[in-house]
């Protein structure tokens, strides 16, 4: 076919590297949207393909152990909920959602202390959606999203496909550092730049292992109402705690200024795609707005599924079981990784969740390593991919969510090995920054998130 | 809350409305992205609140009729799939879709002359995310895009939503008018704008109710291809016709200028949000990408719903049962205006799909009637829904997919005697525009896709 005659020839050498990715040219490139250009594969999913094969100790992805769900239960419950129920569950449904799933939503959201009305809660075809959504409403091409210092991959690949510029903020063992935003904030508006959204994981983040206490809580919360910016809580995570209560949620101290996402992914099923948003009243008029362009509707199937299971099964129970299972494999990884890792290397400690962000030591680079890594059949997800920047080169994010505990002890056996010989390597050679660079993982693939 | 103190207090007249429709006033307007503005509610959407009370008979949704599925059986299949393959079906999946429903969605591609590798194929979360995709991946705000006069709803809520510029080209008995195409085109360049896209739907129009013929299908590519614009063809209706073979796909003729979108939400329910992307190799890629980012993956326990009804099920006599259930009705539909509609009245005759476009006589307003018609406990789409520039206020569209044909009967009795006494008006007092002029939906409302 004729080739687009009104080329623009725009970010040529950007796509240089997308058209060469496959084996023919595309005759469509300079049709594309200027957004277009900031969706780019990482190069590490190559590796990842190898990384999946069943030898491979995988301690890279992020899927939640469904296995421990009561799989002849839920079979029983999308029987009846579709024999019951089939010209409901079938059909489109509300934009907004289902109204009985928002009204049970909020016993969910009630475990973290949030109290909100049907009426707030916008159901997501998983938390993802509700992501791309609130970006959507907000953002422009080049206003900032403030972020943790590193933040979840999935959140950067939102935010840069709507061209959002994203400032990274420090963290320390309690999540971000109040004064560290404070300064990010003074100089980005120095700069003439506009800030739309601070966006935080306070609970057990993804991938740093780490959760906002109270009174850091509190300091966040604080100066985002200061400066008049939508704080966006991301909260998969935050029932999935190891000791006592949940953490109360940031949201439960402001309906007005936090965007609230949770999600039924970890607690139920990823499977499923259901999660949600609870936000302010014209934001989430918009985000229904956003929503019905998007999909016209979630999944009547799917929510009527989760509505069904909420209803008829112990759910705060099988959330105690995900709990158990979480923590016995967090356990098997921090005894490990403390008896063998060699000095030098650090890591944090989860109170829940599914990571732990690991340091390496002085010289070594988690991406030049991860081939060597893949090769001793141990994987993790290289630090790089949780930045903007480039930033993360000597670190990596261990997820213990999936692997029986026995297969992470010897994944991370096998990852000792690799770092002890790369240490061996850089006190021989200097460091071990070998492959090209790998600039970042700009849009997430489902088994990274 | 502090407002936020960078506001550019852009479009704030454009906002007025928005605000006034809650009762509180939005803090954030001034933060939301200049796309947010071009989300709005339409204001016949609480008019349909009223319209869905049961005693309304119903021509405005296109809710297809899944009463007709075989229930029992969908109810065991999706106990049989999570008990044999929870592990999967609750898991998170392909950014790209299940690799196996890949393949089996191009058995139904088949049916209307489409081949394609698996690679070929997005999966999505209904072909309305496709449609989202598609667009993100190729429009900038001000970029041109094509579409028929009228159009899809939910399409002209997505180019809007993404600041295209929506250019309506006219269409006949037969579709989208080659001539008025090739005008559009040369008219839009000479005016220094980009064309994008070019989006139609050839089979059993939404709203039109009509077809392209194989001739003019043709002479519709040979225009896209010589001018080097993507053709966009939706098709959810294709195999959905009442006589003979279902019309072959523009696709099926040009693999690297066409993106097909197709859909299970007629063919088998809707409440699964199963639909698709066919496109040529660099698009796909793309469009991958901005999936990732969109949703992360499309639910494995629809898509695995899908596939295991598509293995075990016969679904190709599925479709003729509901291509029996929807012939009969538009019969119904066709039978009752030809009796009962006054003079000057005419409408177009749908060969297959759910929808018939109706032209009142001159001097009469489908907005304008719209709460008297519900009154008269009957609802349509009134025309203007359908563009974007305020035309079609003589039209209005009737779908004949949900009511039982008595039902149907029943609302055509009804319309025909709103028309009357609006003709009865007119013929006193002259033209009937009475209500404020409705300026289109701008984002489709669920039960008016």
């Amino acid at each position: 076919m004729t080739l687009a005659g009104q080329g623009r020839n725009r970010g040529a050498a950007a796509e240089a590297e997308v058209t060469m990715t496959g084996t023919r040219l595309d005759p469509w490139v300079d049709a594309y949207a200027s957004r277009a250009h900031a969706m780019r594969a990482s190069e590490i999913r190559a590796l990842f393909a190898v990384a999946s094969r069943p030898e491979v100790v995988s301690l890279a992805g992020g899927m939640p152990f469904v296995q421990a769900l009561p799989v002849e239960m839920l079979a029983s419950t999308a029987q009846r909920l579709l024999y019951e129920r089939g010209d409901v569950a079938l059909q489109y449904g509300s934009g907004q959602g289902d109204v009985t799933l928002r009204e049970q939503i909020l016993q969910v959201i009630a475990e973290v202390g949030v109290t909100a009305h049907p009426d707030d809660i916008v159901v997501t075809t998983g938390s993802q959606m509700a992501l791309d959504l609130v970006t959507r409403v907000f953002c422009d091409p080049g206003d900032v999203v403030l972020v943790e210092s590193p933040s979840y991959v999935g959140a950067l690949g939102v935010f840069r496909s709507y061209e959002c510029n994203v400032v990274h903020v420090a963290m320390d063992e309690e999540g971000l550092v109040p004064s560290a935003l404070e300064e990010a904030i003074a100089r980005v508006r120095l700069a003439g730049q506009r800030i739309k959204l601070i966006y935080t994981i306070p609970s057990f983040h993804n991938p740093a292992g780490v959760t906002q206490g109270p009174g850091r809580r509190a300091e966040v919360l604080a100066i985002a109402q200061r400066e008049g910016i939508a704080l966006l809580e991301d909260d998969p995570y935050g029932l999935l705690g190891f000791e006592g209560e949940p953490p109360r949620a940031i949201r439960a101290d402001d309906a007005d200024g936090v965007i609230y996402l949770g999600s039924f992914s970890k607690t139920i099923a990823a499977g499923l795609r259901v999660g949600w948003a609870v936000a302010p009243h014209g934001v989430r008029e918009k985000l229904v707005l956003a929503a019905e362009a998007a999909v016209l509707c979630p999944s009547n199937y799917a929510q009527l599924t989760v509505s069904e299971y909420l209803a008829t099964q112990p759910w705060r129970e099988q959330i105690k079981t995900f709990q158990e299972v979480y923590r016995e494999r967090r356990d098997a990884l921090l005894e490990s990784l403390q008896a063998l890792m060699p000095e030098g290397t650090t890591w944090t400690i989860p109170a829940g969740g599914f990571y732990s962000w690991l340091t390496l030591p002085h010289g070594l680079d988690a991406t030049a390593m991860l081939p060597r890594a893949v090769a001793n059949l141990v994987a993790y997800v290289p630090g790089t991919g949780f930045y903007v920047n480039g930033q993360g080169r000597q670190n990596l994010r261990l997820s213990y969510c999936y692997p029986e505990p026995d297969r992470i002890r010897e994944g991370v056996r096998r990852l000792a090995a690799v770092i002890e010989s790369e240490l061996e390597l850089a006190q021989t050679f200097g460091t071990t920054h070998g492959l090209n660079p790998v600039s970042g993982t700009s849009v997430p693939a489902p088994n990274l998130q």
